[in-house]
């Protein structure tokens, strides 16, 4: 398979998708719409997972697991739940399979029917909160505060590798409290959590605001989310966190003893990432000739390549490298070198160049001689000479410095696709040529938001927390607005 | 809820029950055979998850991740394969689900029938070979080492807290080689990470040994196996290692180019293990007070209590015990100080206890005037005033100590539970007054293995692979026996 990307001036769905595939990521299955994430790329949801894990278990949280299977009558108990979910979904009707008669294939037993259908769960709430009435009795048992790492099934009919698949690996937290401050609180710090991996983790800057009523969480009454800006212009909603109510608390008969011994609903928090984040990290940095990854997140954040003729060379070097290696882990720094003689090391850089990882080290016999290395640089595609004293040292810099510049180079980038219009020809003009985030007055209603995005195909993305509350007027209805919100097509 | 359990003499199997929920591990949800994995004994799952991951690692292994619904057709490719797990599953078979007419409702939508059953994975093998077709062409591509961590579903009727659950998380390990030997290495080098983890993690002795043909897993040529032994006499299979030749190679056409560009079928493996671990954990450790945990799985390996009658006590033992808390940290002791107003010592000290804390210590006024601690030992259940003087170095030590200790007590009983028998009125005698392992001698038939499992309900656990090659009589048949094989009745 060619190596050679689409350009992503050219086309940058395209750039994507292949990019996805080269770099060993993820593919297609057999199954439509679902993906195989190959070792490369689940090494990297990894980092990811361990990461958020620590967060949420240094924020107080506890992991847990609940079944896969939710009872269809679930969906039903919580109104506005089951239109947002309930729908196109995995519904399993049957509990085994047979031979047929002929004996020539299996076929389902229609014998075992399901009394009531299993839904394989879009998001468990449902089965989750049916649990919590048996946890919560007393005030002493609350805040309840519980993550799930797991699965999930959402029958997508347009799919694309980590983007939006049938199924995608998430985590999704749901929380408990005594008071409605104590739960806006919850949502509000784990919008924050996600901020802060995305910004320090990924590199990826990120806008936090509210979602507007009609794109809020099926259930929820206010959804916080962060909005990131890919390099095509585009926003990709990163991470969500709710404020759910009393409303499942309610709908799954959820009470609590107070203090003073009176009978409360308990409020409840819902959050959640997935691996939509890989997506999200592909197209924020990598460029042309491939991957480009943060060292905070990158499986292998050094590669080192030997550059010989003779076996006599090649073991000069192994032994110089293994003496480095040692330096290196000792600083944590995540190595490989890769000395196999099955390939040459033009096909290695230009592997690990598509893959993405940080650093590249190349010696050959005349460094063992002066004490350098040929030290390459992924993000800026730069090489340089450096001595071999104090090397550790050197890698750990400059991966640091590697971090910090994918993170500036971002947010250069996402903070040039802001623009603040006035006037819905401004708001249309700038959409198209320009693309990004447009920060616009809106009047505040769903029907003004709905006609903006059939004209034009941009949605609020969020109305931003940390802006000014501006007064002004409606780009599109000219009515008063209480402070601009943050428009952009999406992913 | 009392904390009394059945003591294990009057039942085991409702002391198991009982035990598993109230010291809350995990319980029964809203869906036949499903349970949902509590905190506590998710973040034992946890522990075994990390452990084994590194274990799998360090032996060349990466994760990935495959699709969780698999396409009917798929089972029926490998011949033996399709009988043995394509028969007890859930069954997709539907996308959809709609409002009902009446409004009232959400029922299926039966316009959105697949064209395809799709099953809920009770294993992966099918759905994997069907990727490595894609992803082996070359020697160069082998050994290919894969781990996936998931959940799988199997319709199981009658089901029990972790023992037998119709869904369940586990690791399933596949592998593909260039040679027979290889492959074979890898199976009994996997059934070894098995047996090191479950004795010097779990504390749990196990014998390492082969299934006959007729426990075989479906399409293996071999199968390995750990098997241990719980309180009640009775074996649980703690792990399986399969050597699955070419079969599923052939059944999803995975080739190879050799060196020598030939085209050959790889050589295959796939190994296992559960949630069921949790299970064998409680059953080979715990009393009729509750849980015992080996330290290196316990979630909680020390918990401080602080017994005070005034808030200025209370301020005194605080100051000192967050001195301690910073030298069992630095010692990487996992430590809980436990200084709730709202609960008093003695409901500490039981739930503790039933929640199978290797270590607690009981600090109060006295002790700050002494220099001293109550340390009880959750094992032995001994109690003793020590100094506060090298207090970590105490606790770190009492933990190796605890840990070896369970393994010795767990392997004497073991070793006392072992009975050589030759003939079969004194196999069935010993199974029915001291249970346990059986050692006899076996004709090597399935039909003697059969008619032994119908009278006495022992099954064959395995062919020891440590075991002397004894030659004699079997105990059944009285036909020629080449060595002695394991009989227990088993979970």
């Amino acid at each position: 398979m060619s190596k050679k990307l689409t350009k992503r001036s050219e086309d940058y769905s395209k750039w994507y998708n292949e990019l996805v595939i080269k770099a060993d990521l993820a593919e297609n299955s057999g199954v439509r719409g679902m993906m195989v994430i190959k070792p490369y790329g689940y090494a990297i949801w990894e980092k990811m997972q361990a990461e958020l894990d620590r967060m949420f278990k240094e924020t107080g949280h506890e992991n847990a697991y609940f079944p896969l299977l939710i009872p269809k009558s679930y969906f039903s108990k919580e109104a506005s739940h089951v239109d947002g979910f309930a729908k196109e979904c995995a519904v399993v009707t049957h509990y085994r399979l047979k031979t047929s008669e002929d004996g020539k294939e299996i076929v389902v037993d229609e014998t075992a029917k399901l009394e009531e259908e299993l839904i394989v769960r879009p998001t468990s709430e449902t089965i989750i909160w049916d649990s919590y009435r048996k946890w919560i009795q007393s005030y002493r048992d609350l805040p309840l505060l519980i993550n799930q790492w797991s699965n999930v099934v959402r029958w997508e009919m347009r799919t694309r590798l980590f983007l939006r698949t049938a199924e995608f690996l998430w985590q999704e937290g749901h929380t408990a409290h005594v008071t409605k401050e104590e739960a806006l609180e919850e949502a509000l710090k784990m919008q924050g959590v996600y901020a802060d991996f995305a910004e320090n983790f990924m590199a990826m800057p990120v806008i936090k605001g509210e979602k507007t009523e009609s794109e809020r969480f099926a259930g929820a009454l206010s959804t916080y989310t962060i909005e990131a800006l890919m390099q095509d212009g585009k926003a990709l909603q990163a991470g969500t966190s709710h404020f759910l109510g009393q409303n499942f608390a309610k709908a799954f008969d959820v009470k609590f003893t107070t203090k003073e011994g009176k009978q409360e609903y308990v409020w409840a928090t819902s959050w959640g990432v997935s691996t939509r984040l890989m997506g999200a990290l592909v197209m924020t940095h990598s460029d042309d000739n491939g991957l480009v990854l943060p060292p905070n997140l990158a499986p292998i954040q050094l590669v080192i390549v030997p550059i010989y003729r003779s076996d006599e060379q090649l073991d000069a070097i192994n032994n110089r490298v293994n003496e480095m290696i040692t330096e290196f882990k000792d600083k944590g720094i995540s190595v490989k070198y890769d000395n196999r003689t099955t390939y040459k090391p033009g096909w290695k850089f230009a592997e690990y160049e598509l893959k993405g990882v940080p650093l590249r080290i190349a010696i050959g016999p005349r460094d063992l001689e002066n004490g350098t290395v040929e030290l390459a640089r992924r993000d800026t595609l730069t090489k340089e000479i450096v001595k071999q004293d104090n090397i550790a040292d050197t890698i750990n810099d400059l991966l640091l410095e590697i971090q910090d510049n994918l993170f500036k180079k971002a947010l250069n980038f996402r903070e040039e696709s802001i623009t603040k219009v006035n006037d819905f020809d401004e708001f249309k003009e700038v959409l198209n040529s320009k693309g990004g985030f447009v920060l616009a007055h809106w009047d505040g209603t769903s029907e003004t938001e709905d006609q903006i995005k059939n004209l034009t195909k941009a949605t609020i993305r969020c109305i931003p927390l940390d802006s000014d509350k501006e007064e002004g007027i409606c780009v599109f209805s000219g009515k008063k607005s209480k402070q601009r919100v943050l428009f952009a097509k999406a992913y």
